[in-house]
């Protein structure tokens, strides 16, 4: 009789043959409005399996795609630069098996992990980055390791006009005065996203994606959920968009699904989660 | 004194006078994610108290059309054959009584029982489809009475080319592909149901709106809420268009209140369903 | 050591510095279908900072702005014409000092108490208004000071051709006609606002926004959901439109924020009221 | 085809053949802190279905009893002064056709109207009353006709030590401190009902039951929640001894279904009906 | 890398050298009023890891047990009897590799499935039940198979005097009338336990637990809440007699977490299971 | 005009004439299970102004005794020993003034910082414990900052036989292994704690509560919550029998709002914070 085996749906693959490595980074010690992101990974488990593994949007299957999916991390609430090198670890190891990591947050700054990881392997690495807030003050309360701050500690890592965030519609005036000079902020919506594809044909990405870039009428399951953000099928276009890319790594995060009791923020993700992982694994 | 009488609001005529009968169908035991659409007559009842008679998207008032309410049918929850049975020969009774029937779900597969008292009433009957799902797998783990499989047994009843399916958005790679030989099915809008009004001028016309094809941000209140759905106005014209036809028996279904704390599902299915009787009953 | 300051975000200036005041009047004693607006104030000034001070709309900052946050009236439920008179004398000692009031609602009718101190200081007033409900009954149910006559009683004030309806959708076919006559009612969205500023350029203007004129996808937080509103951006353009005008005070109500557990409504409210403060205060 | 009739279970019988008549009083505009109360009558009889008719505490069924159940009155919220006259001509109707009236509130203010019309019937009528606060304050915030004060205002229809509290356990020190000259207030449990009712066997009582007598682990739904209160076997208990005594009339209150998602306070209010019916009823 | 097992908390031994073989059993489509059971099983999965696996009531602990999780069956809602075979059949293969199967349901008519499985292995079999219901009608709407009738139908199975009821307080006045002539019905509580204990020392016994046995104060989360049970700690002392006896099989059912959103429900579920499987499996 | 003053009810005092100091620590960032505690003192001030400042049970009114309520400190979360030293600053410096300070989570690791200003001030210091969970694991995953290590942290303060716990009923086995050496452990309830109370005369106390002390029945509100608690009326003895020691600190912590949409736990809190400013302010 075999164990009660918990995967994402249609990511049942054996390790060594799937393409993609999905994992969850259960993490939101440093968020500051609502806390909560920590049981996304868990909850998009679950109910996964409301949806199919046919994407009628695609026309592609989870059945054609090998995805294996590790679970999630055990990390330390409370603890910030341990659980950061946790996830850089758990990333290497899938980048040392030539696999694309694709991680689930958790709040934002465990984007910081994983990026740690792939631009040790990746160099010229560009970010597309998919949000509702700039994430790029320089410190939070006079904390460097934030939520608040996760882009900011990004572009340490890149340097500058290597991020192209989308979606913006959040942020000190400060941090956007602080962009102009040192990546490419395009507010509100995906403009530009067309170009910027077509400028970075030839190098390694990492997409990021806070689902809050989406309008919480349709995502209500956020910490900081901001009026005004695009749907899901204008999201579901600039995926489609920037997989032509060379994505070498992802991460959605954000979901806090204790605050939508409908379960439709659960529901948006998981389809997101589906189209991404075609979108990325099947060309 | 008067028994407290209870009905859907302006729909408190007398049986006799009225044109449309509409009735509460609260059978939800196939549903396989979330259950919960036994409670959307009762509901929708108690809430409609909260909109007003009058559409001023039609300028009609219900107060000028008769209808009378039925209350729901007694169904008993597990045994689905007798369950359609029973919504079979209620249907019946209000064809035979030369009235309109117009069925409030309860799952989809609600539908299946009052297409069987429809289809012996009218030849040549064709269905006009709203819904997220296709609902057209030949049988759901082997079971082939259930809400993912209602279409294809209406299918049984009416064979090729009789049904059309407007807004569907998700399902399996097969439901797809058979579709493509037997019934038209208008992915993700109401694009082409123009055409198909004019075509269908001459034919009884049921028309069945599973209320998930709306989109999940104005309509949680679901057991399968599917992102990417329409929007509230765009149902509204196309419940106006399938007007035209010869309506002679409809329903709305897979309101499942629990789900949305807000009410605004239930408030959605009740101006939904005040916009049907208008459209339908007032021309 | 100080005391505990309560205010919305931005919004801690001195009164005699500040050009614009904001207080809280939570009353919903005439609310007929759900009440609960009364915890509108309370809960915005603690769910503010979870949004910035900062619009990237409008590129302007509330720390530009001086805004006092008077907090709420004690307003005593149950006694309608007492609960008006204490609003109307908050706003006239507001007004009297030569400052703008900005009333946050509670139910709608607290419109009505600010209007009877502004008619009083400014003759030739007029009402733009923001609405998914008309508000004309003549009474409700032989009440004459309910939420559903508030803009009728507003209009007893102004006279003919004062008042401006935009977003209008639910109503007695009554009201509408009424409406034809006294007043301007335009259903649905915004169109004709453009023409209504340009022509009322040289009057005081009271701006009135029940905040159910939003979509309920994105606004579910209150008494009376209305399918088939405006957006949010639509909202904030119509917004910046009408404060090109001479806005002498303003209010914003219907937030009921129980309904809505996700926050959404009250993250919307917060932003709309920060939207209102920039447009109307920094020119 | 008959029309869709709802009452609460077991109380569908003939008005003439009855001995009780139960009915709501749905109103709730004075409440102070959390209103909702309006909502109480009509769930109840939605969910009532839920129970049995049998009692097994009290080896009674409904069945055996005959119960007329005639709905909700309709009662204009914010205008008190009209609502309690409303209540005040139904409940007199009642009691000039022979019948004892059981009143579904409603926030506690309802008591008042009723007792209007007890007391012009009978004289020498004692009040029993159940309850968390001792609602005896002589105004609140300067208003006479409030929750909060009605049982000073039954006091003053009345005269002393006509009135016996149950289960007080919150209030301000000057009501206890007036009640110990004028009515008999037993704090926090039921100790001394046994006394009272041996005391009582000839008079004429009215019982009022605040629901929140009850312990807000068992009833949380309700608008002012106070830990420390009654079990449900206990009110049960309390409930058959005063049902010994001459009953003329009575009422429960205070349920606010909205702030119990899980809908056990509905349940237990329902039960609670059922076996004061029963209680009261059949001897 | 090792897949993502999901185990109830200490559950996570090899099938081979388990004594006790936990699954679930997902199913709820004869639940009367509300529905909800089916998420029973992986919620309690996710939810135990906030709970020990050390008891300070027992001072035992789950680490020193072998107990496999076999994970959830996978039913068709709808089709009665072909679940109750699925059940059957499962619960056979435990029982022939001579291990004590230990259902979670679901609703409580999937004890009839894994008692058909017991009673042919086990001659002389008695039941121990715990539920606030009788459950003993001969059918429901003329339904045979119905949560409402499934000790009737294990009845059936074992004969008169076979099976020992305890916490009954509902049910129509029929079933208790039937009962007591065939079975031991105890009202209210566990009073009479300890003697039914000493009396069955030599038999195999089948322990039954529907959790709403338990006030609904501390278990919300279920579909027919019934104020007026027993507290948790009563329940412990009954499962810790119980266990005293010859338990070849038991299930805990009626869970339905979706009416509990605090989560409380769920973790008392998961606690009686602990404790269950300790008391049981550690002698 | 005056700002908007947010107190505790009652707690409106001058800094300088007052002998208690409240003040929030809103930090939960090491919760291993569900976070929350955050918002707890921002809401009990809020609903506060449900209860009223008079407790009948110890006959004693907020306004007789002098509290000042600080507001809540500005935590930086997800950086814990920064957060411990701010806590530990703002209690140095109340009891610099010769003040009370009593702190209101939060998780119970706040408890530390306050803890170590406590044992900085007063030799011999003692703590009296009060909570469901024993908290004293030498670490939790590696780390030993954490709400689970916190008891254990401040024994390193403290030393052996300074700690009295009551109400324990959950922990690993080997911490309540360790317990039996080093500290004084009650498991389930107050048994002991008179004893306590009288050996404990003559020195200084520090009494902390875990809310969670208390049955989930009537405080579900918390992230961790343990069936088979202490009710409400217990931890109100234990609290006056504890009070009549030299109380020199104290806090309550642990409440979680967002988990119980009823409010009832929040309405808990402020009750039981009521009675300790009471209990330990007017002797």
């Amino acid at each position: 009789m075999n164990r009660n085996i918990d995967t994402f749906i249609g990511c049942d693959n054996e390790y060594d043959e799937s393409k993609i490595v999905i994992f969850g980074a259960p993490f939101d010690s440093t968020t500051s409005f609502r806390p909560g992101t920590r049981f996304a990974s868990k909850v998009m488990r679950s109910e996964s399996f409301g949806i199919e593994t046919y994407s009628p949007y695609q026309d592609k299957d989870l059945e054609d795609l090998e995805v294996f999916d590790g679970g999630d991390l055990e990390l330390v609430f409370g603890n910030t630069p341990r659980v950061l090198n946790q996830i850089e670890e758990f990333t290497k190891r899938i980048l040392d098996d030539g696999k694309i990591p694709g991680m689930i947050g958790g709040e934002h700054l465990v984007t910081l992990g994983a990026m740690r990881a792939v631009t040790k392997k990746y160099d010229n690495l560009h970010i597309i980055h998919f949000d509702a807030h700039a994430d790029l003050r320089k410190d939070y309360l006079g904390e460097e390791l934030s939520h608040a701050t996760v882009m900011r500690r990004c572009y340490d890592l890149t340097g500058d006009q290597r991020i192209f965030q989308f979606g913006i519609r959040s942020g000190e005036r400060s941090e956007f005065d602080w962009a102009k000079d040192h990546i490419f902020t395009n507010k509100f919506d995906f403009n530009g996203l067309e170009e910027v594809v077509q400028e970075l044909q030839k190098v390694p990405v990492y997409l990021t994606i806070d689902l809050d870039v989406l309008d919480p009428s349709i995502f209500p399951g956020t910490g900081t959920p901001e009026a005004g953000g695009v749907n899901f099928l204008q999201l579901l276009d600039a995926i489609r968009l920037a997989s032509k890319l060379n994505i070498v790594a992802f991460d959605v995060n954000e979901l806090s699904p204790a605050y939508d009791h409908s379960g439709v923020s659960t529901a948006v993700a998981c389809k997101i989660l589906r189209e991404l992982l075609l979108a990325i694994g099947i060309k």
